[in-house]
Formats: structure tokens, sequence, C-alpha cells
């Protein structure tokens, strides 16, 4: 018989994560959770695939800033964008996710929904990793995956809550994950309907519509879901707000945090990081029995292509 | 053999529904969709229930208006709130669903999701209907009930897609026809994460976040779906950039209008009309071919308790 959840080592994790999916699925067991009450979401930056040396949205958006520059003076000293011509990643990072939606919002204005789609997908089919010379999308937890799919095999939706840009992450996520566009929550722009020679097109807008993010992720769920989820995955303080609400239902709850602890075979940070960093979900994790992974004890490969 | 769709006449609109959902489900046909893209969208007030008098959102709101003007000697002379108070629906209705976001926003702002959806189900086992003497729940339409099961038996994920208040609808969307909260898309407050006494809530804001109608149905249908439908259905102008958006995809698709012409039993309008007024959408579907369901000829029974 196949292991499930074959690249996770055994330990408390892979232990918990099962017992709780098996209580839940257990039509006879007091925790009994009905298929349609059964939501799981998903931070994606740190806790899906990797984020070093930047969210890999915000060097995607970097290479239309410079191509933009030209036509932006101003850019040179107005930050985040100064940062991103002066390639200072540090500085960008401090801008934290909010930097990322601002420069996005201007560099996407005016284009429509579908160009900007093309233009994800021809980004990602192309554009390397700086450290490790994969695609993106190569670059992907192997172990999360596999949990993604035990859970769907369990009939629970899996959902993506992100800071990162809903259309960004729309454009590739049924494909990577198997997560189809209306289970993607993420940061978004404001858009306006117009016909174009008799044929409509969504225009993206210079204007930020919802900032998926912190307080913002229990927010976008209720937008969106309407519904509590019962499990909830991330690896930040940006996801705290999240897994509080996740683990504050009325029946059964799992609220889980990646660890980065590897940096050997992807990196190591937490407290303190200004991309990525775990302080006060770290606390909380500790203090109600939050599962903590530990990526370098508790996987046992991390990209999909690891031996 | 039971005939499928049983409450609807022989006739034009309903050979046209069956003759569409053929075409997008024969495996081996040119028109073929796969269940992914089955996507199917629905306005609520005037397509899936009656709305009259006034919109039924607004006939709950209007409760809460009265309840509250004690606090608020400002709204005898501030509209949309006047009219409440001296039940001048017609004044009310002048102002369309923008009067009636203004309303909910202001009536339930600082209440958090919980409250609201708890109210909005007592209101709903209890309220009235002034002229039909039902409760609001029992003036849906039987025959869109069994066109909502019809093409969730063909694979189609069925989506309200509404001017009303995304969390009013969300309370009994599931239990009424059968839709469950991520698939009710419609106008929303902004809503902010707070922690009272350590138990999260969400607070309802007397603030807009989105509003649901006209070019906001293909901007709401673009942001929580992410994907194009092939089948729309709606009443009124306020539909016509939805119905635009799902006619112009690159595959088949299926464009529907209820037409109001049957004033005995239901109610009969169309064009100039202050609530569900048709005339842009009219001259569309005219031109391009869309489907005309005349409530009257293509209707056996109107409500689900009708002989």
């Amino acid at each position: 018989m196949n292991r499930v959840l074959p690249s996770w080592n055994d330990g408390p994790a892979r232990t918990a994560i099962i017992e709780f999916v098996e209580a839940v699925t257990a039509e006879d067991g007091s925790n009994y959770v009905k298929p349609d009450d059964r939501l799981a979401v998903f931070d994606n930056d740190g806790t899906l695939w990797s984020e070093r040396p930047a969210y890999f949205q915000l060097l995607f958006a970097m290479d239309r800033v410079k191509a933009m520059a030209g036509d932006h003076p101003e850019w040179a000293t107005t930050q985040p964008f100064q940062a991103v011509l002066e390639d200072d990643l540090e500085a960008l990072s401090a801008g934290g996710k909010h930097a990322l939606a601002e420069i996005v919002a201007a560099t996407h204005a005016g284009m429509i929904t579908a160009e900007f789609e093309d233009m994800v997908l021809e980004w990602m089919t192309s554009a390397r990793h700086p450290k490790t010379g994969r695609l993106y999308t190569q670059m992907i937890y192997q172990p999360m995956l596999e949990l993604l799919r035990y859970l769907r095999r369990h009939d629970f939706k899996t959902y993506i809550v992100s800071g990162g840009g809903v259309e960004f992450m729309r454009a590739w996520a049924e494909d990577v994950y198997g997560i189809p566009p209306q289970q993607v929550i993420g940061t978004s722009v404001e858009t306006q309907y117009e016909l174009r020679g008799g044929e409509p097109v969504l225009v993206r807008l210079a204007e930020i519509n919802h900032v998926d993010d912190g307080p913002g992720k229990p927010v976008g769920i209720n937008r969106y879901i309407g519904r509590r989820p019962i499990l909830a995955f991330g690896n930040s303080d940006g996801d705290h707000e999240m897994l509080q609400w996740t683990g504050s239902g009325n029946g059964p709850s799992f609220c889980g945090l990646v660890h980065h602890t590897d940096v050997e075979r992807e990196w190591a940070y937490d407290h303190g990081s200004t991309i990525g960093g775990l302080d006060k979900a770290w606390d909380e994790a500790l203090e109600k029995g939050w599962t903590i992974v530990d990526m370098k004890e508790d996987w046992q490969r991390i990209y999909p292509s690891d031996d």
C-alpha cells in the first residue's frame, strides 16, 4: 500500500495532519465535518512555494518597472520604484506586500485582464530563479502539493489565500497546484468594464480593491467564501489573523505553520525577517498548540525535482 | 420518463435551454464544454424571485431604518432615509440599488457578520410579503429552481450574481436555491477584523466595497470567479453587461432574459420601469438573439406552491 504524504518524514507534523483528516471524515465520530464544510486555506508565498530572495511576483513586476521607467522619470526618486530601479531588494522587501501591490497596480494599469494573464504566463514559462536557475513553478513544495491532493481526496475544497495578486496566481495555480481560479483569493486591483470595438473588456486600474494580507485575510475569506475554513496553513505573521480566524470556529480545526529551517535545501528565517517574518504567529502557535512544520526535519524533499 | 423542466411550457425558450445544454455536454460534439468551464450566473431580484413592490432586501432594511431613526434625526430630511420613514417606495425605487446599498451600509454598520446573518434569517422566516402574504422565500420562481437543478445535474456550477447584499443572500441561498455561499456574488460592505474578548470577529462598516450591478457584474464575476460564464440569466438593464460579457467568450454561450409579462400571477413591467427597467438589454437581446422568457406564456407555474 502506498504511504500517504510520501515526502513527509514520520513525525509529529505528519501525524497531526493525518489524525485531523481522519477525525473530521469519520462519519460516526464526534468530530465529523460534512464535506461542504471541509474548507482548507493556504497562504502561497513561503507556504506553497519559496519567497526568496523576494516574493516571486515582485521579481516579475520589477521587469515591468524597468521597462516602463523611461516614461516615469519621477520613479527615480519615489519608493518603492526607486528601489526597483536600483535593484535594492532590501529596501523593497521593507515595503512588504503593500509595496508589491503598489508596483503591480502602477505597472499593469490600463492593461486588460486577458493581456495581463498572457504576460504572466509568458514570464512563468521563461523566467528563471536567480539562485536555483529553475522556473519559478518548479520551486513549489512537493510535500505541500501532496497535502493539497490528500485533502482533496478527502473531499476538502482547497483555497489559496495570499497577499499576492489574485490574477497573477490564477494564471497558473490550476496547472501547478490543481486549484481553480474561483478558489484563489488574493490582493486585487479595481477593474473597469469597457467596450472596445464592440467587444467587452476589463481594464486593470491603478487602484487597489483588496489587500489580502494580515487582517485582510479573514476579510477576504469572508468576502469570497462566506464560510469559515477548518484548516489553514501559513508561514508568517501575514497569516496570523487567518490562522486565528480558522482556529476560532465552533467545530474542530487545524492550524499549521511552515517553519523555514533548511538553509541548505531552501532558506532559513523566522523572527524579525523582512520577508516571511514570524513573531506574533509563532508565539500564538506555541500557546495554542498549532502544528509547526520544520522543513528540515519534516520534509524528505523540498521541490518536486529533488531526489 | 419524467419530462425535464416540468414547469416550463413547450416553446422556444424551453427548447433553446435544452438544446444549449445538450450541445455543450455532448462529448463528441463541436460545442462541447468541459465541466470545469460550465459556469452559469443568475441575477437574483426579478430573475430567481420577485422584486415588487420593492427589492425584498429593501423591505428588510426599511424595518431597520425605522427602528434606528430615533438616533438619527438627520434622516428625516436626507434621502434615501427620508423616503423610508415616509414609506415612499417610489422615491426609494428611484434611488435604485445604490440607495439600497446605502441604507444597508448605514443600518448594519458596527454589527458583526454573525449577528447580521441571524437577523436576516429571523426576518426571512417571519416577515410576510405585503401583497401575497407569503414568506419571501416562497416567492422564488419554480421554473428557475428547476433550471438551476437541471444545470447542476449536467455538471454546471450555478452562481448568483446580484445587486443585492452578498451577506443578505448567503444567509438563505443554499437552503432555498441550493447555491452555497462561495457561489453567491453581490454588493458588499467593507468589514474589519477585530478581537473582542480574545475572539475574532468581522465588523461590518458603513462603507461599500463592491456594487454588483450593471458594469459591476462582470467586474464581480472576474473578481470572484476569475473565469467567464457560458450561461447567464437576468431580467433588467442591471444585467446588461453581465449578459454581454457572457455572450462574448470564445466558445458557445447562452444569454437569457426573464420578461415580466404576467400581471395576474406576478407583475408586468419592462421598459422605463424604476424597478427592473428593461431597455438597453432588451434591444441587445433582439439584436443578438438572446432567449427571452415570457413568464405568462412560458411558465406553467410561477411560485413553488402554485397549482
